[in-house]
């Protein structure tokens, strides 16, 4: 039972699955890796290197399945031109998040390549549909990195009604196994877009002592706010906060951010050294609340295989009887 | 394809749909309403009067189908011999929320009801399952009313993981249909409880313009804090806070809850008049995100019917072939 969606259609995809396009941390690599499994690797453009974006995208010459490349939009706003670096790699989609994609979309339309915007609430996604967006992206503020409040459960059928149809809603935010998968699909959704999940992998270009803390760590060991944004001087505009593991780092500024930009040049100086020595005591490991689902470093691949057979098994489950659920999924682990 | 699963096994029930107890909300009538559907209607004990506990049971007397009976644990800590009355009344399950249960565990088994247990993180799932809990709720950030931080996405497949089939789970917060019942499921849990859902029925024991308001209200439109706990000096101790739908109140206080506090006097007696004369610009009409997907005041039987259809279709939708789902769907509603 293929979970095929019109999402699925659109990209021209095995399987449901997208990967974010985690800044630096989603490269080639890793975009390849999960391309090859069958779902849709894109390329985290984030806030826009020229030198990193162009090194990368020249690796994905010749990969004969369709991958996406990500940007922050305000941020690209600041450098326009990397788009064409971007278009001129011949991905299928461009990802845009975290504001107003319109004056980019046509361009991208003129390439060939699909538009798809992340939106954090109902208005973003009118904006999004207004510009021309192929698909959104309903992200909630489990997601790790970037986003907003409203939560994955509260945005994603709320997306899915105003998108009525009209274009795919993939779902993201606190997703990292086959059952958010089947849930997210119950939901109504077209397919999901897990960041955190792809991070704790093989491919991921992150440092190991992240990825092991983003396995070791357990549900609840996530927070949203602004003091990692102010901890590197990287101001964000309302109603954008960034979600990461709390670490010593946060608990001691955790309600006390005024006081944390009241000396910020020192706090800065230690958490950039901090960031170029890997001491992720201070240096945060962006992720979200689908850490206490995370307990392994596989292959990106076997994460999109073991992802679908999850749901597959679940969503099969309930056919065949009232309750072989737990079990049938029990088998599958 | 009936949804039956260990919660429905261990309540005796049809569906998996259990009525959150609203303090005063869910009377009598509203009981008997979503129990004679086939769910199970618990009462809102609440903090604990007297005379309409005694009231209210006298009228389940009778009552041919199982119900349950609701109480804040704190609260209940400070009259225990309410919990006699509830017993007397041969409810199935009694559900504690918000404190230790383990005290009044020994007396609901004696009289041979169920003991469920609200729950908001891993430590007290583990404190209920110590003391006996027969049943857990997993209740996210979502709800309306009290509760705490962690989202329903997060805490769900936490508290799944963590219960291990011992006992079954049900998640509580952000659901009011079909699909969230679906979700929910697919996340491993046996069940859902509904609490604004069924706070805009007929039955409610509540204004008609507090549910007008709830029916009104869009996805986003309620907010989680203390501010009208401090308004009614109502003081309840962390993690709890509470959510309701955004008023007058509301967005004056919010981000000024030391302001509010240094002139509770005032803005109490204003708030407790506002209640009485059913001001709801000022006075909180407590609900949860779910208003997003309530458009419509029906009776309870009715709500019960018609998640249950439209769980059922969505689960079985993905039997036939892969992409039925949405016209599936179009065509229940």
């Amino acid at each position: 039972m293929p979970l095929t969606t019109p999402l699925t259609d659109k990209l021209g995809i095995s399987h449901p699955i997208l990967l974010a396009p985690m800044d630096m941390i989603a490269d080639a690599r890793l975009v390849r890796a999960v391309s090859e499994a069958g779902g849709f690797g894109i390329l985290g453009g984030g806030y826009g290197n020229r030198t990193w974006l162009a090194q990368e995208t020249a690796k994905l010459d010749g990969l004969r399945v369709p991958f996406g490349i990500g940007f922050i939009t305000w941020s690209l706003a600041k450098q326009p031109d990397l788009l064409d670096i971007a278009l001129a790699a011949k991905p299928a989609a461009v990802m845009l998040s975290f504001g107003d994609p319109a004056r980019f979309a046509a361009a991208i339309e003129q390439a060939g390549a699909l538009l798809v915007c992340q939106v954090q609430d109902e208005a973003m996604a009118e904006q999004a549909i207004a510009a021309g967006a192929d698909i959104l992206i309903a992200q909630g503020t489990e997601a790790g990195g970037h986003g907003a409040s409203r939560t994955t459960l509260d945005i994603v059928p709320a997306i899915v009604d105003l998108a009525a149809g009209r274009v795919p809603v993939a779902a993201a935010g606190g997703l990292a196994d086959g059952r958010g998968l089947a849930a997210m699909l119950s939901l109504g959704a077209d397919g999901v877009l897990l960041g955190t999940r792809f991070y704790a992998s093989e491919e991921a270009n992150g440092a190991e002592e992240a990825k092991r803390r983003i396995r070791a760590a357990t549900s609840g060991e996530t927070v949203r706010g602004i003091i990692f944004d102010l901890s590197r001087n990287n101001v964000w505009p309302a109603p954008f906060t960034g979600r990461c593991l709390i670490n010593d780092h946060a608990r001691r500024w955790i309600g006390r951010e005024v006081d944390l930009l009241q000396q910020v040049e020192s706090v800065s100086a230690d958490y950039m050294k901090a960031r170029a020595d890997g001491n992720f005591d201070i240096a945060a490991v962006i992720a979200g609340e689908a850490v206490g689902l995370i307990h392994d470093i596989p292959p990106a691949g076997e994460i999109v295989a073991r992802i679908v057979t999850e749901a597959e098994h679940i969503l099969q489950g309930r056919r065949n009887s009232s309750w072989p659920l737990r079990n049938e999924i029990e088998r599958v682990r």
